[in-house]
């Protein structure tokens, strides 16, 4: 752990000084964005220390060609990448002819911060330089209240400078992926335009020869402001920019407002775009900078009202919790069901793709609870509408029905790594387990019958014709799969996998009655057949779930015999020695009472719990979170803090040594989990809507609000009280440890 | 299957008709080597078809940049590659100032011959042009007499023709790796030179960040003959050629003679290889081709005394295992110790690297009955050399010992695909299996008390270091091997890995004691004890050893049941699918009865070879013979002629439809082992030599050579009679299917 910016607050990420060392992690939790774009905290300025440039724009990528060191059959032909999109948010500053580079820079004072109250990034810094003092303040947004507008502002202020300044800013598509497999450029600018004050360029993704979409995006910028002597336009092939000068004396100051308008083809026509995004941007500077920053901020507001978690007692974790659900809705609003959770949103380049069963897995209930059903419902309606995708997945790996991709855009698998692209089952469970959940939450079960069927049916095929049976044992078993413990690959028979294997095609046939849909009566039987006789090897007499074939085999060790320079083991030891070893990349059998709460016995759960967590090494960053909502409900409030901590903080506190290359956005959704499930014990798969709250020791309340069923919920709990509040919406029923109660206003009920 | 060349004769492989769709293969099996340096059957001319370009000189190559999709921990850093040298072969030839493009000449006839018992590949071809007919001749050979010396004839004869000819030849550095990761070029021209009529090109590899050994290579090159008008000479940055020009009227002709001398850095100091090339290139011409072919194919005649096998009633059979000696003893020759026995030879890219544990595992007991004990030896020497490397990569593993490369040049691992790299442990034993081999034939335990108790020992380290213990059943695994059966990835106790390991320390054990060499008391013990206690699975009731862990719980099905349009299956299915099928790639249980014919009961051999041999695809070309003599030692002599066959052409046949990236050098030792150690019975693993002959009924005799401590032994044998004499060295006893006989000149035994 290495706290990335020292000073904690509620409601802001704060950054008082620049550290050049550490720079990335800096970017990366200073990252905004709208769902419709984003971007790194990237500095204004020329920059020569370590940076990582990234301004993405949702749903644009480009298949880059596949990197792999041994070719094997099923492999995709491309990988499919987030790309950088052309940087509009530099401001090139140059005094009296000299460029200003932030990296040497004599700073006398620095100050970041991003509200996410606001969804604002606003820096103040005052530079002493050889002709005197300046200060620069500068901010941006990501318009939540229009989607396809960035404003930004940018101001020097002479204290006693004397000297001139040239401030340069516009649309460069001069940029490149730091991942890209082949070191290949991604744009093709179709063309560029500087025009009174306005700037337009227009760029193409690069042509593939995959058969996959290229997106067309137009940059329409105009800076305007006051201060200025001079203002010109210069024009390249892949650029264009405003060039202010001045002769800047003490006392005075250049003052610009940057409106940058955004739109691709994936909305527009691709000969409208430039069109389009002039009359957007002539509305902005019409509206002007205030009046549009306002109505962003309203959007915030509007939305923490519904979400919003307070911790007393915990400033740290209340920032935490704060900046993972910022992250979250920053990435993703639901609003564009063509578009998914990106694993790194808008804040870097690694894992490409946009969407993983993350969310599907850990993201979805939150996205239930704080942003809605309709929200949801897109999110479902993205796997929906990549079914046959999935088809034709299941179909190059010689098997039947559906089988969804580790990672995707759009539907088509861009994975490869045998081990996970072609033996991680279980990310096919997850879509089954969304729309089980979305059912259970909403009471609604009109996507199971209209759509949801169909998906739970494929992926029911999917199962039987992937499971092996075996004569001997009369049972069918999973061979060859990699569980969501990744620390071991290519096994037998992993419990989860099996177990959720069973539930899917038992809740395939349930779908199908519920849609009075029919399959042969062949097919039905063969079905029930498979989940009556999956395997599931259950050790009785300790009541362990046994991980997979031969687990117990292994030398069974805790994780803390492993010497403290070792860890973590990813970075330390060979692959080899981690897949014999005992150890546990993540929660894996475990998993299954985060999914069935009510499925299984305290006993259970506290056994294998028991057995589990001591062997895993939480080397994954959704690991800690989901093994806390689980020791909350086995009865081990202690682990459950702890755990908590380890996952509440994942990327501000920089836990796994690699925010430098981004948010683990998807994970953010876990602390969420860990309140509402874990502490709050919130619980629908029962009859009503229940709740078991432990508040832990460490804080003084917990707070927060869920949407359920037309009903704005408030919730809070400290350890003697328990209290719900509807705060819009009918009364309700809720059971609270085991006990129902009607909810007409408020209730509060004392542990 | 697909016979390249129609023609089969038992000594020359011909080519009577040029196949511009199948060139790639037709280079492939008309390469030539002398141990030293070797070429691909690229033809001279200018040549737009497919073609892949391949001249190689041994020991020479680069550290690649590695490509990997997905980095795991202890992967090496780079790839060792065999690299393309700068080509010498060429003769550009024009007409009338147009050039020659032999892919679309018009000709009236071709013949090509690459004659395998003098080592000569020729070639005439009469050529229709708009000036008449022409015939061209051409030679080559890489003298085995001179190793560093090439020869080459080019002559044209007009018939008909009549017009300007311009032939151009010298020495071109403008070469690339097709293989190449990057597509970086590896050479680096360091001086060109043309004087008289000498041309000199001197390239060096391309630096890297490996520490890697940098070769610098001197081409020298002088080509003379008659019936040139005019010659010139003509240098650029990575080329030097001479340019003959003529007029060539009906019954003229222009008649060159090249030679080359190849001098490299291995061998001389950097900066002596001009003057070195430059005398021995001199010495050549006054010598004069005629002497110099005479000496070559002397070497070829001496080989062929020593190492023959003829079969007779089988032309097919004939010609197959002497194109499998040619390649093997064109590839290594013993004469230099830091080489050893490239999967492709000469003859193409693939693989990279230089040892595989191919060599000790199949190929160490044909050279040392071929080749003789001190070819053999120098096989031993690679290792020893490389103990410390070997060391190195167990410890990168996080392991003691040694842990011998799965590809390597210099000891270092190059290969990165971790269920390969790190799993494939069973290569370790193929060490130690060479030393048991060489000790055995040769009855000389000098090197295994010198050197080789050493390697012993260090692999028996690490064997322990491997292994887990498991108390509840009280035994040692092996857990997350790859086996011999590469279709089968990260499993438990595979039952060879195991046996072979068991086998190793107990092995260790009695080298120590024979070498008077002692370890601690407590380090033996473990030995002793992991030894004793290894696992190893055997399945009483039907005699059969488990292949491994979870073996039986697979659908075993035969490849039978595979329908025809799916194989091979590494081709149609995807990884997975073949993963958890029971297929099998190659022989792996079965081994064992290859390696130790006397350790098991003919019960056990048949009944793992009736269980296994059904289930496999045969998809490396290595097991068909491996197969094929495990069938001749357990009773199944239909089966060992079925897969010798397989076997026996593998490249002239093009059975595994890749031919046209090189051949199966390493393979190639199985079709000897087939017959030897399979049809003969020959076994050494007792007191005496023995032998079990069993010719099969399609042949009417088989006939043999092989060197045995001291002895030169002719060996042939009929269905009736077998027959033995000592062509060379002292009488011994040998054991005929169980009997002893001693053979002072000549024995004769009837069946």
């Amino acid at each position: 752990m290495k706290r990335i910016f020292e000073t904690v607050h509620p409601w802001k990420v704060v950054q008082t000084k620049i550290d050049h060392a550490d720079n990335c992690p800096a970017e990366s939790v200073t990252s905004l964005g709208n769902g419709y774009m984003g971007a790194r905290g990237n500095y204004e300025e020329y920059y020569t220390g370590t940076t990582l440039k990234g301004t993405y724009i949702a749903g644009v990528w480009v298949p880059d060609k596949t990197r792999v060191g041994w070719w094997k059959n099923g492999y995709p032909r491309y990988f499919g990448k987030v790309i950088n999109a052309p940087d509009f948010l530099s401001f090139d500053l140059y005094l009296n002819g000299q460029r200003f580079d932030l990296a040497k820079a004599n700073l006398l004072s620095f100050y970041r911060e991003v509200d996410m109250k606001t969804g604002l990034m606003s820096r103040k810094m005052d530079v002493q330089t050889p002709m005197g003092v300046l200060t620069i303040r500068s901010s941006r947004f990501f318009s939540c209240a229009q989607k396809e507008l960035a404003c930004m502002h940018y101001c020097i202020e002479s204290h006693d400078f004397e000297g001139q300044v040239r401030l340069e800013t516009g649309v460069s598509a001069d940029v490149f992926n730091t991942d890209a497999n082949y070191g290949e450029r991604f744009w093709n600018v179709e063309r560029v335009l500087a025009q009174d004050e306005m700037l337009q360029l227009t760029a193409k993704t690069h042509e593939n020869h995959f058969g996959i979409e290229r997106f067309t995006v137009c940059f329409t910028s105009w800076t305007k402001g006051k201060g200025y002597e001079e203002m010109h336009l210069q024009t390249q092939d892949n650029w264009t920019k405003q060039i202010f000068e001045t002769k800047l004396v003490p006392g005075g100051s250049l003052d610009l407002e940057k409106y940058v308008s955004v739109t691709t083809s994936r909305d527009h026509a691709a000969d409208r775009l430039e069109a389009v995004g002039e009359t957007l941007l002539k509305a902005a500077l019409n509206e002007g900078l205030d009046s549009l920053e306002k109505k962003h901020c309203q959007v915030w507001e509007d939305r923490w009202q519904m979400c919003d978690v307070v911790i007393e007692g915990d400033e740290a974790a209340q920032q935490g919790i704060r900046f993972n659900l910022f992250q979250l809705l920053s990435t993703y609003d639901g609003s564009d069901a063509r578009l998914n959770i990106g694993p790194k949103g808008f804040t870097g380049e690694k894992y490409g793709g946009a969407a993983y069963y993350d969310t599907e897995g850990y993201c979805f209930p939150l996205y239930l609870a704080v942003a809605g059903p309709d929200v949801a419902r897109s999110l479902l309606m993205f796997r929906y509408n990549t079914l046959d995708k999935a088809k034709e997945n299941a179909a190059k790996l010689g098997l039947k029905g559906a089988f969804y991709p580790m990672v995707t855009f759009n539907g088509e698998e861009c994975h490869n790594e045998w081990e996970i692209t072609f033996e991680e089952l279980h990310r096919n469970a997850a879509m089954v387990y969304a729309i089980y959940c979305y059912t259970k939450y909403t009471g609604d079960d009109s996507y199971l019958r209209t759509y949801g069927y169909q998906v739970a049916l494929e992926i029911a095929r999917f199962w039987v014709s992937r499971s092996t049976y075996n004569a001997q044992k009369d049972c069918y078993m999973l061979l060859g799969v990699t569980a969501p413990n990744e620390y071991e690959n290519n096994i037998n028979n992993n419990w989860l996998t099996n177990y959720m294997a069973k539930w899917c095609i038992e809740f395939a046939l349930e779908s199908l009655a519920l849609a009075g849909k029919e399959i042969s009566e062949q097919e039905a039987q063969t079905m029930r057949e498979v989940a009556a006789k999956m395997y599931l090897h259950e050790d009785q007499e300790k009541s362990l779930f046994v991980q997979q074939d031969g687990f117990f085999d292994k030398e069974l060790r805790p994780v803390s015999d492993i010497p403290e320079e070792e860890l973590p083991i990813c970075k330390h030891w060979s692959w080899d020695k981690i897949l014999r070893s005992c150890y546990i990349k993540q929660a894996d059998v475990v998993l299954a009472f985060y999914y069935f709460p009510n499925r299984f016995t305290m006993e259970q759960k506290r056994a294998n719990f028991d057995f589990y967590e001591p062997m895993t090494v939480h080397e994954s960053s959704l690991s800690p979170s989901m093994y806390s909502v689980v020791a909350s409900g086995s009865g081990r409030p202690e682990e459950a803090y702890r755990l908590y901590q380890r996952a509440a903080r994942l990327d501000l506190d920089n836990f796994n040594a690699d925010t430098e290359d981004g948010l683990h956005i998807t994970s953010m959704a876990g602390s969420w989990l860990a309140i509402v499930q874990g502490f709050a014990g919130l619980n629908y798969h029962g009859e009503h809507l229940a709740f078991s709250p432990k508040c832990p020791a460490q804080w003084k309340k917990v707070s927060f609000r869920i949407l359920y069923r037309g009903r704005l919920l408030a919730v809070s709990f400290d350890r003697n009280v328990f209290c719900l509040e509807v705060v819009r919406g009918e009364a309700l029923t809720v059971t609270v440890n085991g006990k129902d109660y009607v909810c007409e206003d408020k209730i509060e009920l004392t542990l």
